[in-house]
């Protein structure tokens, strides 16, 4: 972030470009491992199949780890088998499980039967992408509650995980059941002959292996915890979230929500993918999006024999399809963020219905005047106004309250309101606004002609 | 999140109607910290004022701490002053500073002059509420590089901060600089006799006090830190951000961008805010879309004549102008979430536009084709739909290249790229699909007629 990108990007360049891979690998190495991944993603593709193997192997796994995934897969896939079995071997084993299950089922078979740390990888390639199991990691560490603070301090001297930092230590059981957490400052304060189950916490808040991650990140986020307990159905420990994931967790929801809203059903789209993902992810969903369009012309159409007497009126159809839209996308949004971040009781519910009737009826009321006045002043028809006006205020209440019962409705019925609300909703205030200011207008077709 | 609200609610609600106030603070007490807020917030403002000052302070606390800042400012204004300081006295320094600073200047004074921790909040009362400053907290453990480990673990022991957890020990020298970090495993295994330099990390990462919080959020989140400390222009620590803090951040950032892009200016509104809250956060927009929308208008009433000619484009007019807006809000909204949550380089950037050109090219293709073919069968006539068609083509090319230009430009200019975006370019794509449609039309009349 505080690294100049571009400069150094040059610099690695023209080294690669010389064959000076030893000046190649200083630059690299200068840098901090979050920064290495950086520099590194803006190399061409021939560029990173040169420069990887060459770099230290705890380094080629710290920027394999911070890849995009499809990127790491293809770039994985053209090294030599013992290159890669030994930088998977440095990588955290929960980022080593996401890599191989992006792979082909041959490859990664290939794989497990060689890296050195399987048995931790492999319980993790069983659970979903989307799940706590699939965010966590198996390497933690678990103490026993007749240990004393001592041999638990033994116990953390001997361990050596791929990930430095550690947050808590957990307590099981014999049957491996968790019973306990004990923070870092308890161990340090602790006389060294104190047994583990005299300074663990007891109430251990934890997430079951089998939840969706969006969930088990909330949780946390909710508790303030910098990290979470995994556990099995029966109450087993199996892993571990840290708060670096709930970030990634949540920096996809909110990227996956704002894409939904705006109709882009691929959350891994950015806007330099290549041309057939965009194709693959946008179209499907302006294709819906035509369809209702042409059912807001077929309403249009049935007033065809009115338009054609008062051209006047296909000049302001769109004002009023168009602001109910923007009235009910102001709501779908609110009510889209306080269903993601938040628990909306059916008590709040009840209040945002009623509130958000009354602010679509003000607002319909300070738009419509406005735009009836000012619609008055330039064509000087005052039955053109009123209709206008009138069509505004109908329009903006209705997609006022369309906008929360839709995203409401849909988050009841278990779809992510942010998947089809906009399109379902635009729909409705295109149509009805086409529909009543046109249907009105042709009540008063004599004065407004 | 895995309470049930509404029972407890009506459980809590029954006690305080009974004025049992014995059981509601039970109720109140079984929960978890961020679990009894949730709950105290459901409850009208008057069981509120009249449960909070007969809870325990540390949980009084822990509630304000949790609750909407505007919110907690209007309850802890109901209490009695002797209340306010015991409970503000609990309260972590920097969430205290946060609602002192929402306070009036005499309050704020008045409590000043009287909290034991004054010392703690007033410095960082200093600091904008959007800065790294009004971010963190003034509670950290700073150590010398000359203790002792064993030193370090008695400092430790005899520090009681409000917030329960600590993640990293910082090193600072005689003048207050900051030259190191210490994370907690290392002084569990360090020998007692060892110095504190001798097992502290140089590389420390940090940032200034007079940074955006959101750089301070993204800065710990690239690094995966549980904590990153605060600097003044001197380099002298002065604060802590903690990860706790920067989910927040992340998410309000989250909120503002889906805010902005569906035009509403206050990301304080949530659907149940009160209407005048509503109206001043979405009005203003609505009055401004209004205007573009009358631009878009104005360029129809250009073609009035052509249109009383042949009523039929008043049908399709919009189908071109909403697709074209349809496109630009997906490029609008992939290009705001890379711009919030990536660097993009000058280099990036170039293939953003020649990709989204062609992307836009296909999609019209796509697009234009299906609706002309569409519209043959509907009505008929050939010149109809290949005007139709066309003009797909160009508004959707148009949308998605305006779509990735204007939040890149808006960026670069130091606009927030989600504020303006969608205004502009849904101005721009409405008023170009009128246009496109409707000259070309008149071109082909005789035809179409």
């Amino acid at each position: 972030m505080s690294i100049n990108i571009d400069n150094l990007l040059t610099l690695l360049q023209d080294a690669l470009e010389r064959d000076d891979f030893d000046s190649a690998i200083q630059i690299i190495e200068a840098l901090r491992g979050p920064d290495q991944a950086v520099l590194f993603d803006e190399l061409e593709e021939d560029e990173q199949k040169e420069l990887l193997p060459k770099l230290k192997k705890e380094i080629s796994a710290d920027i394999i780890e911070d890849l995009d995934d499809p990127e790491a897969v293809k770039l994985v896939a053209s090294l030599p088998l013992e290159t890669i079995i030994q930088i998977v071997d440095e990588m955290e084993p929960d980022e080593a499980a996401d890599l191989l299950g992006d792979m082909s089922d041959e490859q990664s078979q290939a794989l497990l039967t060689r890296l050195h740390d399987a048995d931790e990888v492999r319980p993790l390639l069983l659970y979903s992408d989307e799940s706590a199991g699939g965010l966590m990691t198996s390497e933690f560490l678990s103490l026993r509650p007749l240990m004393t603070a001592y041999e638990a301090t033994e116990v953390l001297r001997d361990w050596h995980p791929d990930a430095e930092e550690i947050y808590y230590l957990f307590v099981a059981d014999d049957e491996k059941k968790l019973v306990g957490i004990v923070g870092l400052r308890a161990l340090i304060l602790a006389d060294p002959k104190t047994l583990i189950k005299e300074i663990m916490n007891k109430d251990v808040i934890f997430v079951r292996v089998d939840i969706d991650q969006e969930e088990a990140a909330r949780t946390m986020a909710h508790y303030d915890l910098a990290g979470i307990p995994v556990v099995d159905d029966e109450n087993r420990l199996v892993g571990v979230i840290t708060h670096d994931d709930i970030v990634d967790v949540l920096e996809e929801e909110a990227t996956e929500d704002v894409y939904r809203l705006s109709n882009i059903s691929d959350n891994e789209l950015d806007p330099d993918s290549p041309i057939k993902e965009q194709l693959r992810g946008r179209l499907p969903w302006l294709y819906l999006n035509t369809i209702t369009a042409l059912f807001g012309a077929w309403v249009i159409s049935n007033y065809e024999h009115v338009i054609a007497q008062a051209a006047v009126l296909a000049i302001f159809q769109s004002v009023v399809a168009g602001q109910g839209g923007n009235t009910a996308s102001q709501n779908i949004a609110m009510a889209v963020r306080a269903l993601a971040t938040e628990e909306v009781s059916a008590r709040a519910q009840r209040k945002i219905i009623i509130r958000q009737f009354f602010t679509g009826l003000l607002l319909g009321v300070a738009i419509g005047s406005v735009v009836a006045f000012g619609v008055y002043l330039w064509r000087g028809n005052i039955y053109l106004s009123f209709v206008l006006g009138l069509a505004l205020v109908a329009n903006l209440s209705f997609g006022s309250m369309i906008g929360v019962l839709v995203p409401l409705g849909l988050d009841k019925l278990g779809v992510d309101p942010a998947l089809a609300s906009s399109v379902l909703v635009t729909a409705a205030t295109d149509s009805l606004g086409f529909f009543i200011f046109l249907s009105l207008a042709a009540y008063f077709l004599q004065e407004i002609q």
